[in-house]
Formats: structure tokens, C-alpha cells, sequence
């Protein structure tokens, strides 16, 4: 078991009133927990937590007039993931889908898998099928695209990454997504938390479903699998930004921070050794 | 109450070991509920029903090898539509939307609500709240493509259509839900069947959320709204295809059906003096 | 007769052997000469002049080891339009257009005319054919687009503006001439100085021919058309950047200005009331 | 020298007053001379030659009323490439390239160059610079692409080209093109006739200026380089259509010709042991 401190701190000059929506709290799932965590927001304001979308992921919503607003998160998380052998795990069968796995075959707004589907083909369709076609893909993403902050933004999808040659974790995890559910392998955008990130910063990344287990990979390599702590899962990005802002707000601080407390995690980069599932 | 009796007959030239997931059948909900269905597959094949995405949509999943593969499906269905009164039906703001409508909010796939905020905001942003600006988005919508069947293919998005003034029931549900979104009304896309819609066929809407409610939307003007029978909803039209099909099957004939047995529906024109909700 | 006094300054740090060409330079027509002018380029670095394209368009080469280049321009040039009056010029039918027209019909790089083929019908097909009709696709841009600096980037083009509903002087002529071409009515792009820009820069507008001259028109209105100094014709703006760089450089500073020494031209916005052509 | 006979045979069903463009005459050049050629058009048609665009391509222009128009065309064309051998043919440093041959760098419609820069530079930056890299490209965009009739439109560009995997001959050319440029190569589209294509249809190609020649490229390898007659060259397909149509015009008929008459063209794949010139 490893433990795992994350937080983060934002500030924002909101200029009217405005409603946010934060994920930026870890999850809980069987193979991660939420330890300890403490919110502060400043000034006070309430906040709810709601669920969202089919992943049920948490966040935190408040509204407020404007101010200069802080949200503080600080959390322990406990991490226990499943490891396996990846030569032993399989593609699964469309037919051996569970249902709630089959809508992360679907194309979405930043992972338009049905436009790359005779690349995808093209590149991966002969290999074999299983969780090393998928670190195939990955290696194919690292390979092809380069870490270049600021040469993406908001509206940026796979396609836009194809052609552009680089982009930041979230553009990889879209082009990684997109190829494989353009194969038929359901894929899914996770964003949280990474130990060892540098800079250190909330990170973007994808979980796809092999075996009977969603198996987690990073095409960027910044940092370990094993360090990787979920905030949440969805299509895509769309889904899980760090905020979602109804109003006017600009963000003004962020400090993000994942740090290992337990000194187990390899700090030399990614390994095709073992697949990691904390879902 | 009306009665409506909807079907389809669908037929592949399937050439590989195929799987099929049909979006067809009529869906169940406090206004909507199915008297009696019937379903066959030529040559009998076993078929599973399954639940998919938020939506809890109702598909038949099927696999078989090569094979002329033929879907009946016949249903009865009531509708007991919730009537509103326009004037009186708000937008809601954002802090009181429910969790499990916000992420309607988000872009997707064929809804690029990102790319659309400047534009909605521009031509919609000064109209007052309510249910009267989405009437209006239809409105413009209608105004503003022709529709041309072919004009448009899989792979079209809102963007596209707004540049090509084309297209065909998914795309103006695809613009509306867009321009929807970028103003924070939460919008999903519905696939159904039409009563009077002209070449009989299936069917893509929207609704918006508006109060509390879901309330349906066509912008085709092709069809009473009273009329529509919901088979699913989604993001988009990616969610609720009426087949996806995993393998290779060519489509080679369909026949789609939707008569009211009760004969209350108004063959006119859409009117905004009624808001129709069946969620 | 105008007299206008325009320069530029331009500073680059050079950090490999480069290859460089201006676009900065005066042109010379019928209706534009160059009285004096004055090159600069420290350190010294021997120039030559050449002439692109269909346009003859001069441009400054030159090529350099790194180092920190800066190239001065200075030139005064006497303007002389020929001024119409808008209601009696007409739009030339198609087999009436020169040969020399006949490319700026075609769809360019950042003027997908071939796409917004039915939009510009839709909304401008019904209008009476002439002067007015550019005149209303101008007011339309200037209407229906923000001017905000850093809203799109060297690769957007019309299609792209037209959906972000903002730009900068470079999309404003883009999307008015992609909609001119649309309707078979020849648009060029302009590169120039102009007087009472503010803030002062290089800028961009476009000619579109009608009767039997290309008559000047700006659908950003931050400049008189009167005070237009014109550098270079094309396609787009593809063709009359005012830096080709084969290289790398960096732009360190740029100052751009044109002062009317005559004090003849209108301060006040742009009027329909005289149709000007320098070409 | 090499005899070849081309042809063809347009039939148009002409519903309102039209006119036309026709790019189908067989070029002259100091390699490729048109030795005879016939020009009927039925029903009678008083029609004019043009020459358009920087490269002067030679044009019949002509309109009508609506009827059923025919034109035909037949040619003897003479062909005496200039043949060198590509290890010895070098890339030309930007200073060195002539002033016709620069405008052959820009992007335009249908070949992105700006946004395939750091794709161009990640596949092709490493390689020798001269004739092999432009046959690198052309293998590059045969081993990736399939030749598929349909599966793009009058709308597609190099990008997606490059994203759908698939094209006709123009989306080949487009791309090389795209990548030629990119990389500071100067191209250019080339549409003509070619002997041995299978079917036979006009035929889409490209140019690069290498040394101080313009070689000819053939992505597609569907025909041999040796046998392509040129009809005209432009930016890209935009250019130089077969038909430039304002009104409205249905093509009902179109049968394409080239025949060798001196059997010298060797009938196996293209090699890259010639490199053929003929601008």
C-alpha cells in the first residue's frame, strides 16, 4: 500500500457572481481511499458535493459574488491498485463488454475516434490484440508527438494533435483514447493527481479496459503509473477540467502537489513490466 | 393520452463474425411507456438487452456470423405528455441545476459548445431567459440550414454545419444543443420515431432543460413534437445510433414506422404555444 | 494628390543562418508612387529586391549569420486614387472578367470559399449586384465579428473566424473576401500601412474587382480606405506576410507608422459614399 | 522522343446560363509541345483561350445556354523530358531559389504546409536533402495513404488527408505537396492526362523544384511519371480543375484518354533511377 498527500491551492479574481464547479478531489474506489482531506475556501463560502455523469465523480460546487476566492485541498490517499502481468491480459470481445464499459467505445467532443479509425487500423490493426497493443499505442504517442506546453489549447481534439505533432498530457491521453476505442478497446480520460510531476501540476491521463479490469497508462511518461492518484474519469476532458466556471473568473494561483509518503514508487520512468488498475 | 404504433425492419448483408448494438426500441418513462412490443431476428439469433450510458438507454445486443441479418421491432406506445406553458417555463441557473444534468453542459463529440460560446452569446445572449430563447435557437436553426439529405455525413459537427448552412435531423439537433450549451442550458440529444414525419424514417431532437424539466425540441419542423417517441437520449448523436455495428454488415434495407392510433396529434406545423415534456 | 509618409522598423534576434523577405516596401501603381524612400539594415547585410507572384509584389531578400538584425524602412508616397461613385459600379458577369482576375476566384489557403458557398448565398445571394453588395459583406463582417487582438493565430482561416466570431485586420479581409469569391465576385488580399491605425501597424484589407477596377474595401473600419498605402497583393495573407522567415528568428521590435502629410483624409469612419481604387 | 494522344469527351446537361472553364488542352512547354488538336463543342460554342495565373495555363472559356453541351478534345503531344539522375539533383537553399519559384512555398487551400510543419520536420527533417527526399515523400504518402474513389470531396485538404488515411490523386499530391513545402522545397499541383492509368480519368500530380528543374512526382504510383502529360500546374487542385462551372451544369458524361503512340514507356512501377522534368 502506498500513501500519497495530494493538494492543490486556487485562486481566482472573480469579477461577477459566478458558480464553479471543482474536481480536484481525490476518488474513492476499491483500490484507492481518501485518508484524511481538509477544504478550505476564502473567503468562507458554502459548497456541496455533488456526483457527476456515470463515473459519479465528486466535486465541489459553490457560487459567490465576486472576491478573491481561494480553494485549499489537501488530502491522504491511501493507493492499493491491482497489478497484474500484462502478457496475460486480453482485449475483450465486444460482445463480452459489460454495459457500462460500452459507451467509452463512443467518439467524443476532444477524441473523435471515428475519424481516426482507418489510421488506427493502419498503425495498430495487425498487432496483437491485447494490454500490448494498448502500451503499443502509447509508445506510438510518445513517440510521435512532442511536450510542448502552450502549443495546444481548450478546443484542441486528437485530430488537431495528429497533425500538430505535440501538445500536454491531455492532448496525448485524447490521441491515445481515440486510437483505441477506434479499435474497439473502451478508453477513458482520468485526470488527478501524479507523484514525481515536473513541474508539478494537475495531470491528465487514461484508463482502458482490457481483461475485466480498466488498466492505467500514460502516454507522456512524465510520471510513474504507480503515483498516479484519480480525481476523475470521463469521455474525455470535456468532462473532468480542474474547474468549470459560470461566470468570470481568472485564475490568479495554482499550486498543485502529490508527494509519496511511503518511498515505494520507482522513480524511473514507465514500465511495460506490470499493469497497474486502481479503478 | 395518445397511442402511437412505431416499427422498423432492418436488414444487413453481415460478411464477418458481427456484433450489433440496435437503438431502436421505444423507451419507458413517466410519459412514455411501452403497451406491448415485438421483436424478431431472422435467421433467430439470441439477442441480450442492456442499459447503457446515464441515460440508461434500452439496446438489443446481438452477435452472429455472416449471415442476411433481419431486425423487426413493433411497438404500441403510450404518450402522456407533460404540457407547459411556455411564458412560464425559466431557464435554470446554474447553482440549481440538478447533478445529473450538468454534465449536458459539457461539449461533445457533434456539439462543440467550446468552439460556439462567442456566437451563441452574440445571437442569443441578449434574448430573454427562458423557454422562449431555445424556441428561438430553433427558430434561427430552421432559418439558417437547408435541409438536404446527404449534405452532411458521420463525421459532421456542429461547426461544420453552421459553415455549410446543410444538413439533416442530427445535425440542426446538433447546432441547437451547441448553441444551447455555450449559453449554460443544459441540451441532450434523442433519437426516436415521428408520427408524420415525411419520408417516414428515424428521427433525431433535442430537449432542454428548462425548470425542471426536460422539454423536446425539433428544429427540422419536420414533425409534430407531440408526435416524437423517444428511443434514447445522449451527448449526441454518438450515444444513440440506432445500430453500431462491430464487424461488417451493409445495411440493405430499412423501413421505418411511426402512426398514431388515436388521431389527437395536429398534422400542422410546430407551434410555441405548448412546451412538451415526456422525460 | 495624398502624400504619406510610412516606415517600419523591424528587429530580429537571428539565431541560426537565416534567410529573410520583407514585404514592407511601398508599391508602385497607377494610382500609388514611391517619391523617396530609405532602407536600412544593421548590421550590414547586402539586399536584393525581387518580384513574386502574378502581383509582382517587391520584397527585400536577404540572408544572415546570426546576429541582431534590424531593417529600417522609410518611403513617402503620393496617393492618388481614383474615386467612383458605389451606385454606378457594377458587378462584372463572369465571361467579362479578365484573365488576370480569374485566379482571385479561386478558393485560397485562409479563404475556403469552396465551403461557404451556400452561406454567402444565404445571406447575401438576393442582394442586387454591384459595389453595395461588397459593401453589405463588409458591414456584415464588421457586424458579426469582435476585433480582439490574439483571438486566432497564423493558421486560422475564414471558416475558422467566421464559427469564433472575432479576429484581427488579417481574418476580417479573409472572410469577406472568401464570401466575395463565393459569389463570383474577385477578392484579393491587401497588405499596407494605414493611416490613423491605432495602435499604429502593418494592416491588412482587400480589393475586390467590380466594373473594371479592384476597388479598396476594410471591414475592420479602424482605418480611412483613404489612407491605404498598399505593400503587396495575393491570394491571402499566405502570400504578403511581412516577414518570410527561413530560419530562426525571433521579432524583438516592431514599429510600424503612416502619417499623412497632406491632412486631406477624413478622420472619421469609413463611408459608402466613394468607392477608392489605388490598384 | 514520346508520341502520346490525349483526349477527351465532356457532356454537360446545362439548366440555366452558364459558363465555363475548361482546363483539359495539353500544355506547352520547351518539353512538351502539342504537335495537332482538335476542338469540337456541340451544340456550336463560340469559345475564347485564356491563359491564367502565374503559370499561364491555357484555358477555353465559353458559355451558353441552357442545353446538353459536349466538348471534345484530341491532342498529339510530343514529349522530350529532360532525364537526370537523382543522387546528383540537390535541394536549393532558400537565397538561391528564383523569384517565380518562391510563391511555390506558401500554403494554400488544399496543401496546409503551416500546420504539417512539425510533422514534415519529425518524419522527413533527418533525411538527405535533395531528389531522394522528395521520393521519400512520395513513398512516405504511398505507404500511408489508400487510394480509395470517394472517399474524399472538392473540400479536402492535405490535413485531412493525413487524418482519414485515404484519398484520390489530388489528396496524394495535395499532401506531398504539403510536405514539400514544409520542408522548404518549393512545389506545385499538376493536373494532366497519363497513359496507362487504370480507369483512365484525368489525372492529378505534383512538381518539385529541385536544383534548378521542376521534377515530376507521382505519389499515386498509378501511372508511369514518364507518360504524364501536363495540362496546367497552380498552388493545388483549386487551380486548375478540369471544369471552373458558374451557373449550373450536370456532368453526364466523361471518358478520358492517353495513348502512347511510340510504345517506349516502360509499363512496370514507377523507379526512382530517373528523375523526369517537362515544365
Amino acid at each position: 500500500m502506498l500513501l500519497i498527500q495530494v493538494g492543490c491551492e486556487l485562486r481566482y479574481q472573480v469579477t461577477v457572481p459566478t458558480s464553479f464547479l471543482f474536481h480536484v478531489t481525490a476518488a474513492n474506489t476499491p483500490h484507492q481511499a481518501v485518508q484524511h482531506e481538509e477544504v478550505t475556501v476564502e473567503p468562507s463560502r458554502e459548497y456541496n458535493i455533488a456526483y457527476l455523469g456515470a463515473e459519479d465523480n465528486r466535486v465541489f460546487r459553490l457560487e459567490t459574488m465576486p472576491c478573491e476566492l481561494t480553494l485549499r485541498y489537501q488530502a491522504k490517499v491511501s493507493l492499493n491498485p491491482s497489478v497484474d502481468n500484462p502478457p496475460q491480459i486480453p482485449e475483450t470481445d465486444h460482445p463480452a463488454l459489460p454495459e457500462d464499459v460500452l459507451p467509452y467505445l463512443n467518439p467524443s467532443r476532444y477524441c473523435e475516434s471515428d475519424r481516426l479509425a482507418a489510421f488506427a487500423m493502419a498503425e495498430f490493426g495487425r498487432l496483437d490484440r491485447g494490454y500490448s497493443r494498448v502500451a503499443a499505442i502509447c509508445e506510438w504517442t510518445y513517440n510521435h508527438l512532442k511536450y510542448i506546453s502552450g502549443s495546444t489549447n481548450a478546443s484542441t481534439g486528437a485530430c488537431d494533435v495528429l497533425i500538430l505533432r505535440s501538445g500536454v498530457c491531455r492532448d496525448y491521453a485524447h490521441l491515445a483514447i481515440a486510437f483505441c476505442r477506434a479499435l474497439c478497446i473502451p478508453a477513458r480520460y482520468v485526470s488527478g493527481y501524479a507523484v514525481a510531476l515536473e513541474p508539478p501540476d494537475f495531470h491528465g491521463f487514461f484508463e482502458a479496459y482490457l481483461g475485466d479490469h480498466w488498466y492505467l497508462f500514460d502516454a507522456t511518461r512524465l510520471a510513474p503509473v504507480e503515483g498516479l492518484v484519480r480525481i476523475g474519469m470521463g469521455r474525455d476532458a470535456a468532462d473532468v477540467p480542474f474547474a468549470i466556471i459560470i461566470g468570470a473568473a481568472t485564475l490568479i494561483k495554482k499550486v498543485v502537489s502529490a508527494e509519496e509518503l511511503t518511498e515505494q514508487i520507482p522513480r524511473q520512468g514507465p514500465s511495460d513490466e506490470s499493469a497497474v488498475s486502481t479503478a
